[in-house]
């Protein structure tokens, strides 16, 4: 619903991608936010949740085309909202209609999202010969806005700590429910989820429960994501989950132990080393891609591998910048507002898998750790 | 799991696809399944149910690069599995290794998905400059495969007349809860269906389930998808489900009514003659706009709108070939084995909304409806 602290915060986004297509020279910038093709920044600029394309001019007016108009009434700022029958319906149309609104001049630089298919952006180029048309990943618009994204603003950091008691809320229930035996199989861990996140205002799950029972937990991404198997018996369970509030989700895994083997000990012993080792690492100026180096390291040490980053941005999308992962591609360097996960994890086909993971704030000292789920021994 | 009936007909799929590739002189394709870029393709042709590199040769080989092997080892029917590390976990490297592990002759055609973002191709041409690469919506692989999958076989038709059963379990069972008072919130509704695909084997729900009681039925899509707000009560609530049995989405809406006004009884009873008239449209060889058309017209003969196409087909996705859309570019015609879905509706800010929806197998004489929601009086 429209809040005015919100209302100012997209506000002042969309002065930022102003400021960049000025320095760019360019003149309108279109997103495109649809099946097959989500793009949340649609919703981080405007506040519409789904469903619409969204232009911006250098003249510093914002154009969006919702598909559902009263939807668009209730969430979304703009300047202008237009519903999408006025625009005939075709992305390719509403673009040129929406260059002569906004009266871009011909010849102008015109930048489409780098996720635009390729035959998509041959028959954009073709409507619209009047303007220099790019698309691109390095240097362009995407880019700049996943930049600016990856360090969330007050309004943000005020929602991600809203969010982050509700899901504290959530661990906090699912241990007692475990201990008190009314979690036993995985359907019940991850449907609780589901009904406490809703009745507490969240949107629903922020992306699709994984709750892996001891027989299933040896994979990263149990398939299915949670069936009617039993959850928290002898060995590894793992609920991995998240909340979706006024659109930013929250990441976290709970380890369930019990009865553990000796090996199984000392997989867990190790995860809890290596996340108390990447925890330590995350500081501002710190290349993101060191804490998962040091993980790497020191599971290595052990013989043992893990088969996944350490972890990774969040926001509007389960997976945002900076990544946490180490490869010398991984230019992101840790600055304070960026919301981390940390979830160093094992995983062996006949022991199971464990993870451990919480959302961590950077802030200009270190590491904030807004979540509180962690091991549960049964 | 592996079913030899399911892993025969992957075979016969695939062998279509290789008649293609030697029609049109495609030497390789590449499909890929990943965040963001999803493609379903590969399960049909493999089983895989999920991220995943797939490259089909023209010597009728399939080479699958998953991203989990362990999934791929329980699921997937290809010649060759590997793991994405051998291919150096960069889909463009992987392209030209399995481009030369399959022996493709330089200077052939090589053939990507037309969802591949241009920046992306670009990358593509300059790693696989010996090759003619291309990149096509019209008279590409993946229009030629829509087309394929739009019919079904007779393995799908066995799934679907599972997954049909199992959603008809459902709607029978919300329909006695509504009425003995145990469903009364939407969370409640939605949540009935998720545990209840679940407990019987499905993978999951189709799509995310929309609840919608009277306060929230005017949206076609209603945001968030459910609430705690109330469902059942006076006036129109909308339930929009499916489920999903091995991969095959079913797509079902209730409408719940109770003590409805004189102007809500005349749009239900507009809906339901729509839906009927529908029905009666469903025959093979008729424009898949056809019975589109006739309830558009239908509906502005009586002074409504329907603010969405009729219908559209299913299947691995909730929504593939054919569009039941009142369109003029829309060239499809229905054909015996096709599933689709047939869900007139009516929109009002103030009445609220009611929509019917069934699923529909076209047969060589006209449209078996193979699921059984309707309306619910209370």
């Amino acid at each position: 619903m429209r809040d005015p602290a919100r209302q100012a915060a997209y506000a002042l986004r969309r002065g930022k991608v102003y400021d960049w297509m000025s320095g760019e020279g360019v003149a309108l910038l279109m997103l495109e936010d649809a099946e097959g093709r989500r793009d949340s920044t649609v919703r981080w600029l405007t506040g519409q949740p789904g469903d619409a394309l969204l232009f911006l001019s250098v003249a510093r007016k914002a154009l969006l085309v919702p598909w559902d108009i009263n939807i668009a009434g209730i969430y979304a700022e703009a300047d202008y909202i237009r519903s999408y029958g006025e625009f005939d319906r075709l992305p390719v149309k509403a673009c040129r209609k929406a260059a002569a609104f906004l009266k871009i001049p011909h010849g102008s630089k015109l930048e489409l999202s780098p996720l635009t298919p390729y035959p998509r952006f041959l028959t954009f180029i073709e409507a619209l010969d009047n303007f220099d048309v790019l698309c691109r990943e390095e240097g362009g618009a995407a880019a700049a806005m996943e930049s600016l994204r990856a360090v969330k603003d007050e309004e943000e950091i005020r929602l991600y700590r809203r969010a982050s008691a509700i899901t504290n809320e959530l661990t906090e229930l699912i241990e007692k429910n475990l201990k008190a035996g009314k979690i036993t199989t995985e359907i019940e861990a991850a449907l609780f989820v589901d009904t406490e996140c809703r009745k507490r205002g969240c949107e629903g799950t922020g992306f699709e429960t994984l709750a892996a029972g001891p027989s299933r937990s040896f994979a990263i991404h149990a398939f299915p994501s949670y069936t009617g198997e039993g959850f928290g018996g002898k060995g590894f369970s793992i609920l991995d989950f998240g909340v979706k509030y006024a659109g930013y989700i929250t990441d976290v895994t709970m380890t369930v132990a019990r009865d553990l083997s000796k090996p199984q000990e000392r997989m867990l012993a190790l995860t809890e080393k290596a996340y108390k080792l990447a925890l330590s690492k995350v500081r501002p100026g710190t290349p993101a891609a060191e804490p998962a180096a040091a993980v790497d390291a020191f599971f290595a040490r052990a013989g043992k591998t893990m088969p996944h980053a350490l972890g990774h941005g969040i926001g509007l999308d389960a997976h945002e910048g900076p990544p946490l992962r180490n490869r010398g591609d991984n230019h992101w360097t840790l600055e304070p507002g960026m919301v981390i996960t940390i979830e160093p994890g094992l995983y062996d086909p006949k022991l199971g898998g464990c993870r451990l993971e919480n959302d961590v704030l950077v802030t200009g000292q270190g590491g904030e750790v807004l979540t509180a789920s962690g091991l549960i021994r049964l």
